[in-house]
């Protein structure tokens, strides 16, 4: 059965070589610091258990006819698509935020779409790899990493123009039976918990740069990786047990120094005209997948303003209520613009549906403008009290429990527990470390704002808005 | 044939009972006054000869069969309300802006729903009317206004609590032949060149207000009606003729002195459970038209900006770019709003599809708070030229047309032709009375945006959010 | 006495020669389509009578002692300045909008600092020209332009490179007893009006453009000068009269053909390294001098929403309130700046305070930035009403006019006339050619936000906050 | 002499009865966890002997005519308000943010103008209780806390209406020494590391209100005072040190548990018209002094961003010379905002100048509602890694500290440890407990932009401005 467990799961990072380094340490993939990242993980294959979510989860594969989880799956409908945004939306409710799985989804659509262009353009087989690897992959209900963004070292250079050439990973050596790479891919989310990294270019190469337009898929634990990783996760809690504190994320450097890649794993190796696209179609299937997260994200931060709103009784107050209909609005119109994406979608030679680029961007672009105002919000409802709150030792002090207990009463009916569970996950939440990387990711995860713009500029039909200017004014052309 | 010439349209209103008044005067339905914003309408007739609209305008009607103006047509599939928004779209750039028409599809289309709701709910036989009326609408391939904003009076009080009640357009009488009204509806687009009048509730009403909650059909000529009109369009041309300024529009109060109106076309009449669905529903369909309509008006302000750009030579300065970068994001984010309500559209009782709701507000509000600042990238992009730039006269006085054609020389190969015909349409279409007008209906057509805020949160599901931060938070409910 | 009446200006005016066209005919300075722009003028002349005016217009010339108007003084102290802004904020209020005279005082004060600092560096004697001519210009009570914007031409090349040399003003011709010019200036409000043109250069300037480096004064009236307008003026009134009704605008190209300036009256000539500053020194007091006026219009934008909204019953709506508040927030920041701004001039060495530049052009960017946006709330808080309130005629209308005031009616108490005068009043202000034009100066004038920002940008010392930074990060330099 | 040391602070503090509880213990003021808030008041006290800052820092009593520290002083001129506001801006930058001192200042300064106005109208003798408490807090260089917030329990209910009349605190017992009080202040900050407690109203009060009206000063340790304390900090460094992480914070819930407070330190005392000025004052002196310290964070913000360009090699990118130029804009916009509520500032019958308080309400909102957004600037420009960067230990590691030195290369010329001291830096600023603490302060502290808003609207001369909308509309009431 293609279904896994998460302890299945679990086990199969443990059999890993050790590989992975953080926070001062080679660790482990049972070391305890990761226990909570790899929970979000966990839950991912849980939840084909769970009756809210199971029939957006499981889906059937295409190639095997096996049921498998929708995170394995290639989107070969529009509804797949619906489906996909949908799914992600209702997950990250139950994490509190990113579960980082789908990442691999986007990429392997990606690839999937992508070799199969090269091979139409150039006889080559990497069509077949994917075929073959996908139906591995499924099999497996393997996690995989999205290994896309370069090191990038001086932004004024190209990759072929750098000092050190490893600062963009490239191919140092071919042979029959496959090729070895060298460098650094950055920012790589659930670098010591996936199984395979899946490593694709991080932008647009010239011919000069063909020994950098490489694409392919490697188990974690190859000979010459090594992950080095920065944990992040929630405040630990003693008595006051919260889901939101159960999950965490880590982000690595992933390090390949000579790693050799056998060529049925190879998806692109030179072709580099098709270096860009395949950067451009993951981020295009990467943002319609932000259009499913993000208004989860906004839906958490929504649910909160409105619960402390509540709880301290000024749910009515006009501001209040001005500023979260605000929150509505931009979850909303983010979603919408996945919805259009999808609905747009276009059939690709491959036969996966590939969303509209620019609803996608608009999509992810909007989130990314509006992240640090949601918080902004969330605090401007939530009063300074998240950031001043007394630790949870203090409330576990029998000298001062009870005046932490006294003194936070709100509305008449809302005990003290509640307003402590809620002022203390506001605190975790969104004056944290785990606040300040759920900011930056959604800023930057799935591409910046400024990274949407040059997309949708780049892909715009400006001149037909030009002539309709044109003919309104009665300029023309000669 | 169901589809009429412009002259037949033309031909049509003069042969109506004169009760048009605008600017001091009584005025027949052939008044030069009002050529241009006839010439509006007479364009959606015209557009089913275009070969680049016909397929967007010609559709068939589901009653007889027969080839129709889909301007007259109801929206009984998703592809339906896909095709509408893009015919809206496709039919703003050739008017320079709003094309008038769409408001009676929409009018019809939430008569169409709710007649059949009431019916269902208490037996009456309005929906047979209703279909009857638009098998009569479309075979004569007729023009209807959308008479739904009442007058209002004291902004604090109910209609039932004004100190005239015609402050609120309600029944007086009720006989067995029909109905008879009395009051005033205002901001009423298209008064003095339509065919019908449509008329709807303003406002959810109360038990106590059923004589105000009324909807009917009437000829615009008919006994009672008195149309004041406020005739706005584009200043005219002398030499330098451009299609933007053949255009024009008419908003106007229409009286309705004790006018009567025959049971067979009356759609509601007292019911006053269903007043505010109807005028929800209006707003439903109409806030779609506008995500439609409203990103050809910033397609216009963008090509416009971009042409000034690039006949400056300022093209690809980055703070331009980026500009005309956001016009395109605002245009497609309110496109994208209307293909999601398009997408996630309801099939009614009645056959027809009503957009998603919530998406229809949020593209409407999205376009209703950026108009402002789209005038204002047209402006800043331009520089001061549309509000300095002598009059054509001057450019045809030999004493200093010169003079003029010397110093507007930008960049080398523009002619100064074609510099004075952009700059005096970004004149006449920003800097002007007309340019105010439709700043105004940019705000306000359709609902403003803190009426889309109130229509949002009126039926956001909050409470599930406060469950996902609940369960988030470890906060258990007694 | 260098008081002069409104009637003595207007007297002189008409002494001068014809060379004014506007609307495609040439015109004298006593035609009927200047009344309005000049009644704006005349209104400076007479506020010196005005009881809560006068002691803000009144001053006294450090020259000669005598009484003069304010628009004619040098700024000597840092109170100078903030009776400055105080004076325009005032007077702006009484005339709806620009009162226009401003321009010159800030040309002449900025001529007194910089022909003092060429006089001091290359031994010139324009410091002694410019006193000269300010005691003449006090003398009479003059109105002056700025002639400063030219037309630029081919915006990426500089003056020296364009393929028409006259697309900046230059010198053609020098002489024992003065200099020829020519070229044309652009944008320059009160063109037909002013006694005497001010021209400063509209930016820096290299070593090869020393014959664009040129400053002086010239009767209006002068040989050569030719002054195409642009009028505008608020649409006229039958019965309803009201004061933004009576005042107006003109702007002007203003062609030099060869026009002869005799050295008394040149400021600069040829000092290239000058003509930045200049153009620099008059930004930073005219910036300042909308730090006065800018904040005057965001109050009668404000004053009429809040009248709208009492007359509406609708004043304590919470939305309503906080977008009131945000007017008076945005008006008060800019007023602020431009206090800031006098309270750290510096006195140059012509005894002249400059005030300080950043906020000059911190204060001139926010309220550049926002014009539109007050616009926007405006029509949010008053609906759509101004955009098709019927004209004043059909008020007159015996037939209709009833009806009107019938419909019209909103919070008892408030009389259908006050309603009829305030909606119309709206209409007039943000629905009309006067409006778009009060829009495009509202960004343009004195400089657009872009260029506040790149004069910020240009003189901030970003390095001292590089230097913070790194101390805090403990990064030390080599 | 009246200048203290920081080691004479700290052996104060050390001679404290212990009552102070933090993360769960009972600690003293001498516990590991306060060094680094400390620190950031020791900072306060040796700046008196740092050459740049001594001027700032140094002023003379008016009472003792010793010279004492200006965080100690009263404001009795204009120029003491403009002085206050650049020491502010120039110490921030040296401990990364808040020196959290300036509290007691505003209420000292407060206090001293309400306390001479109660006396006016009532006879007491408060005001020569404060001045004999403002000398012995010269004298011994103190710190004091703001304990103004009260816990507030119902926002619905006002202090005489809640359930437990302890959430405001009140005074439950007068006699011939002194008043005893209970109750608790919440968010105060400095909590543990003060002298003196400086106690005042949170909110204007009504009659049934005056055991509420009350306000003191109380040494820190006095009896029945417990101190419950949140400490925040930056990550500790092992050998990257950098003053950054050198301070840090503490804000505590301060429980008054039946305190006695002897009538020569009490300054009100039931006197409820003035609970409200008292409250409005403070808020009127620390908004100004925000004016000063906010634009410190954007100097930090804003350095930290141009020095992130400039070691990637993007500096001259053109949106971002924009973004960074908008950080320039607001910090000197609510400096201008300072300076302009100096400029403008009224005497009091006590000698002290109180800023103008709109301006201080302006400067305040501006950087209120800004600093979630400028946090945003700093992150879209940083990129992701603040939020992905490995631990320092792995930088230590010999195994892979080779290889993050190889990867974190940009702009040649830029060594690895400048970049990752930098980014290092930048992740404890931005993506930290202690950034999302700057978060919340940044919205809340002093007043959060909603609060400055109903001040600004409360004293706004919105009469006026309607003034002006009828004379210009030609609207004359009765």
């Amino acid at each position: 059965m293609a279904l896994k467990t998460s302890d299945e799961y679990v086990e199969r990072l443990q059999r890993m070589k050790p590989n992975v380094y953080a926070h001062g340490r080679k660790i482990g993939r049972d070391d305890p610091m990761l226990e909570l990242p790899i929970n979000t993980l966990r839950f991912t294959f849980d939840a084909v258990n769970d009756p809210d979510l199971k029939d957006l989860l499981i889906t059937k594969s295409h190639l095997t006819g096996e049921k498998i989880n929708r995170f394995t799956s290639l989107n070969l409908t529009i509804e797949d698509l619906y489906t996909q945004q949908e799914m992600k939306r209702k997950c990250c409710h139950r994490v509190g935020g990113c579960t980082q799985r789908c990442m691999a989804t986007d990429t392997l659509n990606a690839i999937g779409v992508i070799s199969k262009e090269i091979d139409e353009a150039k006889g080559t087989q990497y069509h077949n790899n994917f075929v073959e690897f996908v139906k591995y992959y499924q099999a497996s209900d393997l996690v995989g990493s999205t290994s896309q963004t370069d090191v990038k070292g001086d932004r004024k250079a190209r990759p072929s123009q750098q000092e050190d050439p490893d600062l963009y990973l490239h191919v140092v050596e071919k042979n029959s039976s496959g090729i070895v790479v060298r460098g650094a891919k950055n920012h790589i989310t659930m670098g010591p918990y996936v199984d395979e990294h899946l490593v694709i270019p991080t932008r647009r190469m010239t011919e000069e740069e063909s020994e950098w337009a490489v694409a392919f898929a490697i188990p974690a634990d190859a000979d010459g990786i090594k992950i080095i990783s920065r944990v992040v996760a929630p405040r630990k809690r003693i008595n006051l047990k919260a889901p939101y504190n159960d999950y965490g994320v880590s982000d690595s450097v992933v390090v390949f120094d000579n790693v050799f890649v056998p060529w049925e794993r190879v998806f692109m190796c030179g072709e580099w005209e098709f270096a860009g696209q395949l950067a451009l179609t993951f981020a295009g299937f990467h943002r319609h997948s932000y259009c499913g997260c993000k208004p989860a994200v906004t839906d958490i931060i929504l649910g909160t303003a409105a619960l402390v709103a509540e709880y301290s009784g000024v749910e009515k107050a006009s501001h209040i209520m001005d500023e979260l209909t605000e929150l509505m609005i931009i979850g909303e119109l983010v979603y919408a613009s996945g919805i259009a994406a999808a609905a747009k979608a276009k059939k690709t030679a491959s036969g996966i549906y590939t969303p509209k680029f620019i609803y996608s961007n608009t999509g992810r672009y909007l989130a990314g403008i509006n992240i640090y105002h949601e918080y902004d919000i969330l605090a401007s409802i939530a009063g300074g009290l998240p950031s001043t709150l007394p630790a949870e030792e203090d409330w576990l002090n029998p000298e001062i429990g009870p005046d932490l207990e006294k003194y936070i009463k709100r509305k008449p009916g809302i005990s003290a527990e509640k307003l402590h569970r809620l002022f203390r996950f506001i605190s975790d939440y969104s004056c944290s470390a785990m606040g300040g990387w759920a900011q930056y990711v959604g800023v930057h995860g799935g591409g910046s704002p400024v990274m949407e713009k040059i997309g949708i500029r780049a892909e715009y039909d400006l001149e037909s808005r030009k002539q309709i200017a044109k003919f309104l004014a009665g300029i023309e052309d000669d």
